[in-house]
């Protein structure tokens, strides 16, 4: 069965994107550790964050400044209720259309994460 | 009450962007008039739909080659019954997770399509 992933806001206020970016913050406490497991640069994992941080009520990650190595990043307690929401209704989603996503794999190439007939 | 878009398949098989460009390209018979709307370059919309349909058994789009203006473009049969399944899966998906979205805008500046409080 296709995996699915969600996209939330109309410009994707959280998506799969930002949401592993958090995940990877939240694992290193950094920013750049995190950007560099992700394979994307510093400035653009920043920019995320920030974008993250603006789109919802209170900020997502908070960072520390100053100091050798720059300070370091965290979740905050709300940036951890938000994936731990956004997962659970990504895994519920799912969950709804399960039996279509099953017919819809079918018409999909097996390299595309289609199923087999056989 | 926040929108959802959803992403299907590991590499995105079909997510919102694609979506779009196909149900475009059907209104406009035409990749170019299509890419046009979508704000996006002639070829880039052409390596999208390509891309499309490599992910699925049958090809969504069909192009005629030859002619004044290169041809043309149209949806098979088969990408027409891609997309109604894909718009149908959202619509299903977002009201199965209805209730936790409405609770998830809460969280969400104004701006990002959260719903206000007041």
């Amino acid at each position: 069965m296709p995996h699915i992933r969600l996209l939330i806001g109309a410009d994707t206020a959280l998506g799969p994107g930002k949401a592993a970016l958090l995940e990877a913050i939240g694992r290193h406490g950094s920013i750049a550790a995190a950007a560099r497991e992700m394979g994307m640069s510093y400035r653009r994992a920043w920019n995320l964050a920030d974008s993250v941080n603006n789109a919802f009520r209170q900020p997502l990650v908070a960072t520390a400044t100053g100091g050798k190595g720059g300070g370091g990043a965290a979740l905050t307690d709300f940036g951890r209720e938000v994936l731990q929401r956004y997962r659970a209704m990504e895994d519920k989603a799912a969950a709804s259309i399960a039996a279509d996503l099953e017919e819809f794999g079918k018409l999909m190439a097996e390299a595309s994460g289609g199923v087999s007939d056989g």
